[in-house]
């Protein structure tokens, strides 16, 4: 058949990326185990009539949906807060609430592919469904903030508002507002008239805004977060912030970095309509969708991710293929291993040393451990540091702690 | 909308539930990492091209494939070694050989339901790419038997069989063969006479075959197996073993479980012929597969779970909503948490303690925190064992002791 390719939009993970992402979604779940959020797992497939008018007409557009052999409509995961939305209804008599569950799963959406946009991704969503106290607001705000330390960010912040702030100003003139950062206040002006409102007009909408007080909620939402910002994690108002989604309907938050031109890295809020749609009744709900593959590739630029992710330390190499020296390299990776060191061992009886070590270099292992007819005489073993090239002979227990150094 | 529902063969999984295939997957990735193998992800979403005729006609049936909004054929992941060799074939002057690759996905196929197949399930494969060395498959079976003890099971053997003993044996006697296990001897010679052998010739096969000596491949995986085997762990010759598979062309192994009537955990051996498909050359490999859905409901059933992967610790409570009481739940959490132990606090001022003692007993929190007035005054809180039901006035110093240990 002709080469094989990956379709566009996707994605093959090499190790070396997976042990990134691994890195960033295990540091998530145990920021977010740590503040009592549970995991939830659902398909990847949901019948369409879930998936569909949900989100609204333009993004029913990007479902994956088909038919299955049995004739049923069904469609492709698209995010996580319908799937989160069906558990609950179906759930309604078992689900203890408030439920605080945090899901970190791929979504599928058919998008027009540019950079840094995907058709597969990974979301990461943690929400409290079940109550609409502003702790639980306050709660996901101090849970985000701990996370994003934990992961080494140190110049983020994060923005916050309220919804209740836009009451009355049209979705379309709210959008326009919430580009400031991008476009600026001049461009921002600008956009309001080419959408029908005269300059002054323009200009008083955006004042209004502007000036607009911090509202009780939010004021209650700081005053929760003292510990928190008390220890120096910047929360800031921010009239302006307007959050795309038309389903919020509170306080609004946005994960910032101050470098990078205010990059988003993530956002949430209150969204008490949503939930219950299935239920046939109200659920409130509050919640933070981190921006998986960003916080991933910005993690790399700053060189946030720690040395230790590389995952193998020490390969052990085949000098010949002769028994005694196989016996040894045998019984050594069966030590280290036992000692808790990720140990590679050569497996080609033939190949040459020097394609030995290069296999060791490409594949970032910090070690590389040679067994010739001299070291299994004197039962020691040569040990060669690949990034200083340097190398010795040692015996078995000062390998061992010279690697788990 | 009608009550929404989950597909036909399609799960979710709520915290309990994930809580134990995590630990299962992270167990199982710390001794891949051990090992030297090293994590791969491929889409959920290929070409149709890629996947198509790669598993036998009845298994295209199964393959959940449909067209794109582009007009493209795909279909979604159906296993994980086409992929692999896709990955494989794409990447012939990038990646360094041998691959050792191990991956983790779940994968989908239009299967008729019943008890224990699914239609969405997680495979965990490992698979070593690149060479026919013996030492390879010797790796594999030792980091499968410690995988498996890591786990706790401590009844499981590993049969082994070299597929070359079936050579010029029809493919229909061999799955007859196969079933020896679950149908015993005088169902084998049955079913090989239903297949047109004689009474003799069934019987004359069968001997054959049980006869067989073990090969010298097996022999010498056996020997490279030593420092496992003198530890104690079980591998078995086994001539009647054939695993189901036509690729297989070297040694196969098989796992079971001495209880439950020998029970299939997973199966793997050396196919030297499927990975080089894409690639137009012949690239050897030998792998194994855990049949991950089967490992966690086997440690379910034999309690195997250790109690630490019930995530929350300590349930803090909302005595009143008074604001020093909410302050100091507030404080105390923040305290707990930055202390790592995993806290749920109370968000709803105006529950009943009863109902919020029930939500920790739901979710299997060992501990609930109670701060009435008395409590702020005195500096304390009310430490509360919800096993035994007891609770004792302590101090923060003793109560993170307590929960600690």
């Amino acid at each position: 058949m002709d080469k094989p390719q990956t379709l566009k939009g996707f994605r093959d993970f090499l190790p070396a990326e997976v042990r990134k992402r691994t890195y960033v979604s295990n540091t998530l779940k145990s920021v977010f185990e740590r503040y009592g959020f549970e995991p939830l797992e659902t398909p990847a497939l949901e019948y369409a009539q879930v998936l569909m008018g949900k989100y609204g007409n333009e993004a029913d557009k990007l479902l994956y949906t088909f038919l299955d052999r049995g004739g049923r409509k069904i469609g492709m995961r698209y995010d996580q807060t319908v799937p989160l939305a069906r558990v609950v209804s179906q759930g309604q008599n078992t689900l203890p609430l408030p439920f605080k569950r945090y899901q970190i799963q791929p979504v599928w959406r058919a998008e027009n592919t540019q950079k840094g946009r995907y058709r597969e991704f990974v979301q990461c969503d943690m929400d409290t469904v079940g109550t609409d106290s502003l702790l639980a607001d306050s709660e996901i705000i101090a849970c985000v903030l701990e996370a994003v330390q934990k992961l080494g960010f140190n110049n983020l912040k994060l923005l916050i508002n309220d919804r209740k702030n836009f009451a009355g100003i049209l979705t379309a003139y709210i959008t326009v507002i919430d580009k400031l950062d991008k476009i600026g206040r001049d461009g921002v002006i600008k956009e309001l008239t080419e959408k029908g409102l005269s300059q002054t007009e323009a200009e008083e909408l955006f004042n209004t805004v502007e000036r607009k007080e911090i509202t009780h909620e939010v004021k209650q939402v700081l005053t929760y977060l003292e510990p928190q910002t008390s220890k120096g994690l910047l929360v800031e108002y921010k009239p302006t912030l307007a959050r795309g989604l038309d389903y919020y309907t509170g306080v609004i938050f946005e994960l910032v970095a101050m470098t990078s031109g205010g990059l988003s890295l993530g956002g949430g809020g209150r969204y008490d309509n949503l939930i219950g749609t299935f239920a046939g009744k109200q659920i409130p709900a509050v919640g933070f969708a981190f921006g998986f593959d960003r916080i991933v590739e910005t993690m790399s630029e700053e060189g946030l991710f720690p040395d230790e992710i590389i995952g193998t330390k020490v390969l052990i190499t085949l000098f010949s293929a002769d028994e005694k020296v196989i016996r040894k390299a045998l019984d050594l990776s069966f030590i280290l291993r036992q000692e808790g060191i990720n140990t590679d061992l050569w497996v080609d009886e033939s190949a040459k040393m020097e394609k030995q070590l290069k296999y060791a270099d490409q594949k970032n292992i910090p070690y590389a451990v040679i067994i010739g007819p001299e070291e299994v005489e004197k039962n020691v073993v040569m040990l060669r540091n690949l990034k200083t090239r340097e190398q010795k002979q040692v015996s078995i227990e000062a390998l061992i702690e010279e690697i788990q150094n």
